[in-house]
């Protein structure tokens, strides 16, 4: 069975284009060092592999159920959810005096690639509850800490993210939950939210719903959201479950993928005594739940990376195994026939998920950095670069990630498309990160229509000084001074076409200059894949040129071809999408509703 | 509920682009008019409407089941067959003296159009009935004829098409099966076939399998290969099923859509009692069988063209009544939301479905125009035609149709990723169309290795010449003038690709003329569908440009911009495509096993 993540392209990841250790140097993370981000990762393999792999397909085939009464998933969930507990990740990012291990976020990202290419839809479980922790870490206050993280470190609790109501999606502004304040303090909570993953299920003996919604007499749109804590069961000042809330399953929905994951409608207040208690202040429910979104938002494009990985792997295994036809120019039948990797355009295929893939999950690690960077480091630049990428980072790998996917099934050809097989699942699971945590169409208004130009610009010099850095450095490899040649030109035209947009927007075009976003996206993301493919090519180059492994100058050639190819067959599409960008196409701006 | 296919957009392709009354000329179909094809047409939308769509999620979550005996499926699968059977569908093709209606094959499409767009996998057992009974017809003998083509044209038959081995999938030259000449005159058959569609099932009371082997002692290599008639029960020689053939289900195959269509592995003479009868003459099996597959490729198809025309109209009337969010210069969070479809960028995704679905549609009905020149009007030029575009009537939209699919689910988000809607069957459902009868890989290779140089590129002469007719009725009207000054850009660029890429391969540089060739059929599709928007949208304007009716008026519009957005967004991309081509790109050639 293939590996579902090479390891050392992850050790290469870490150590060489990362450099993991230097964090360490930062005194949050002293007391760590690469044996102990050695010995965490192998773990989270150890167990991703021994807990979470094995019924990967089991639970897509057995859906969870809903009786009316209970949902019931099948057992090895609850398993794999305990071994994730019992190894203290839930709480790994934590503080010690909070009973966490401070684990760089950076490592922390390695370890749930294993978990999320091994099983998505068990992982939801984990990632969500870690998400809602972190929220509650961050605002909430200290009754709420102490009440409620224990057990969402610890296993007993897991958590989820209410904000989609049935009428409401990407419009959160609009949400129609009320929360009535009640004389004891808390509120009571009336409402319906839909897409809920995790909303319900039978593997924790709680469930802490973080949900947003409009205080009586609150204003319209966005400034009048607040944030509640909304435990499925109510809780004794100790954390432990005491009484039923009132908050109902109204039903679970079916989805394509990620099938082993609950995804719920919820009703709040259904007997009117659903009590939800306000974290942090009222009106500020939406700022605080973008925090937890954006690290969402990372989890999201990681996940959509390695789901993307898994199947790169498993097509590679099978394209080295699959004896089918002969080179163009073998005209004997009775000749062997040739492995499909020696196909040309297998390897296009192969070559193709190579270059997103690992150009992906680069990019979730670079994000996680800069979450190190920004919140262990204090460096505000981290923290402004990673605002600026955030978009890029949820939406570049959750687009090229099922694009991958897609080559995979193409790959085994009529076995690819069968469930006897991994990667179908594969195709179907990532299908949904496109959508989750905000879709590209979201993504793009929030890049070019806010944070190119947060505090003049600062996002975009900085990754432009970045981008330089590793050109600069790339440049003095003969291998790869045609690459950076070409990236140069392409790098010109995104500048350009930056300038031109915001010149637009800034003179108030909004509706021509953000018509065309998404083009903006992808543009913006195949620039930052690229750019990452050159460091990585470089940094392969400067760590194994001189090596005396073939194994180690075969994964450098790998990497550089892998640079080559993006960069020589992905990249150069942005220049027509900068020329439908800068001459301000109308064409769908202009389509009408009756013409369609 | 909206329509499977727009009925305006398929009166104007049938009637209009492709003016199916002009046949009536020939002398075959000298007895149809107008009245009559109506009334095909709309028998075929009501029987699809009315028997194949209510089952068509139903069949996908109640996949057939084999209990080591036999398959069962949904009882409405059958139903839904017999009415098929009971309309002349099945025969529609034939002779009148056969007992057909020599309905012509662009009408005939069109009607399957709406089977395929109602429920693909119920639709896929007509489909397979009527391309065996089709190769029975062109290569069998008469005996042959009278003995099994009733049966198949009358239901009580369905047919089979059985040339994939385990270790054989694209290499057809390299089967195993093996055919035993016996002293009646027919054979025995001794191997095993793999993902056969509709192999088995309980709704017809035989079935015909087509079955390539090899006879005893043949060469090695497609030249040895036989093409034999095995039928699930021997019959009489009234074509009354007596007695069981040895041939048995040896297991169905899981796949992620289609469902409903059993795909099964065959055995084949495990007790070396299976009667196999040669049709046609040894040793000519594969170019026998390449006759139905060129129309088995054209189904293919205008399958994913329709798959993909009924996720675009489920995704139309959901925008077109999904309120969310406000334009980007609306600032007012009390104002009233907007149904998502006056959002720039879903009119993006929608306009690109519209491109690609109703661009795919003419493609395949063009294709089946052409057979009926040839067939029936005996048209060698049309043959010739064909023959160059099948390779581009079978990955266009097969490519483009779940691409179509994937914006589909776009458009809905979170509703769009669940089964509640149906436009994630569609996404599954078409995912299997770029894989089976020829991946992309083989097509590419078919269309410029073989296809672009027969006759000394005849068959490109003469699309050449087509194409330069639009563009010189296309450039008369004003609303076109640029599309044409961008196409002519385009299609040159083309032109030079070929002749680099023709120089290549005639100085023997096959493998690294054939290298890239994915790119070649990737641009050669975006060319052709490019000149079917350029036809299309000048016959709009011819048509209705002075039409009092808002309808008509709307309908020329937006065929327009349709037409302006595919070739002002997609088709530029051939350049880059070209670039890589013609200066033989060596990534993928050069990128080694080990590397990866």
């Amino acid at each position: 069975m293939p590996q579902l993540i090479s390891s050392k392209d992850m050790d290469f990841l870490l150590n060489t284009v990362f450099n993991a250790e230097e964090l360490c140097q930062l005194p949050a993370y002293q007391e760590h060092d690469r044996t102990t981000f050695d010995s965490v990762l192998t773990t989270a393999e150890r167990i991703a592999t021994d807990y979470f792999l094995p019924h990967n397909a089991k639970a897509d085939a057995n859906e969870p159920q809903f009786d009316g009464e209970r949902v019931s998933t099948i057992p090895e969930v609850k398993t794999a959810w305990q071994h994730f507990a019992d190894s203290g990740l839930l709480s790994a990012r934590h503080s010690y005096e909070d009973g966490g291990m401070q684990l760089p976020a950076l490592v922390h990202s390695a370890c749930m690639a294993y978990f999320t290419a091994a099983n998505p839809s068990t992982a939801g479980y984990p990632f969500l509850t870690m998400a809602a922790a972190n929220l509650i870490n961050a605002f909430g206050n200290d009754e709420q800490k102490s009440r409620y993280l224990p057990a969402m470190f610890d296993g007993r609790s897991a958590g989820t993210m209410a904000l989609t109501e049935p009428d409401v999606g990407s419009s959160l502004g609009d949400l129609t939950t009320k929360a009535i304040p009640h004389e004891d303090g808390s509120y009571r909570i009336k409402g319906q939210k839909m897409y809920i993953s995790g909303g319900d299920q039978d593997i924790t003996s709680n469930i802490i719903h973080l949900v947003i919604a409009r205080i009586q007499g609150a204003p319209q749109g966005v400034k009048g959201i607040s944030l509640f804590l909304v435990p499925k069961f109510i809780t004794n000042e100790a954390g432990e479950p005491i009484q039923r809330n009132d908050v109902q399953l109204a039903g679970l929905l079916h989805k394509m993928g990620y099938r082993g994951t609950t995804s719920t409608v919820l009703s709040f207040g259904e007997k009117d005594d659903c009590h939800g208690y306000l974290i942090g202040e009222a009106g500020r429910g939406l700022s605080y739940m973008f925090k937890m979104m954006n690290e969402a938002r990372i989890g999201v494009g990681l996940g959509a990376a390695v789901i993307g990985y898994r199947g790169y792997m498993e097509s590679l295994d099978y394209a080295r195994n699959r004896p089918q036809g002969r080179r163009p120019d073998e005209k004997d039948p009775q000749s062997k026939q040739i492995n499909i990797i020696e196909h040309a355009d297998v390897r296009r295929m192969l070559l193709a998920q190579k270059s997103y893939v690992e150009g992906s999950l680069a990019l979730c690690m670079l994000a996680a950095r800069l979450v190190d960077e920004h919140e262990a480091g204090g460096d505000e630049d981290s923290g402004r670069l990673l605002d600026l990428l955030t978009p890029v980072v949820k939406s570049f790998p959750s687009f090229y990630g099922p694009r991958a996917n897609d080559l995979a099934i193409q790959v085994l050809g009529g076995a690819g498309y069968t469930r006897e097989y991994p990667v179908e699942q594969c195709y179907r699971d990532n299908r949904l990160n496109p959508i989750h945590e905000g879709t590209h169409g979201i993504q793009s208004l929030d890049l070019l229509g806010r944070k190119l130009w947060q505090e003049n610009g600062a996002g975009q010099k900085l990754l432009l000084k970045r981008i330089q850095k590793t050109m600069h450095a790339a440049g003095k490899h003969s291998e790869l001074v045609e690459l950076v040649g070409v990236y140069q030109k392409h790098i010109n035209t995104l500048m350009q076409t930056t300038l031109a947009l915001g010149s637009a927007l800034q003179s108030g075009k909004l509706k021509e200059g953000l018509a065309n976003s998404a083009l903006y996206l992808d543009m913006m993301g195949k620039c930052i894949i690229a750019w990452l493919w050159l460091d990585m090519a470089e940094k392969a180059i400067s760590t194994f040129a001189s090596s005396e492994s073939k194994e180690d100058t075969d994964f450098m050639a790998g990497k550089i071809q892998a640079a080559r190819y993006f960069i020589l067959w992905e990249l150069p599409e942005v220049e027509h999408q900068a020329h439908l960008l800068t001459s301000f196409d109308r064409t769908c701006l202009d389509m009408q509703d009756n013409w369609f």
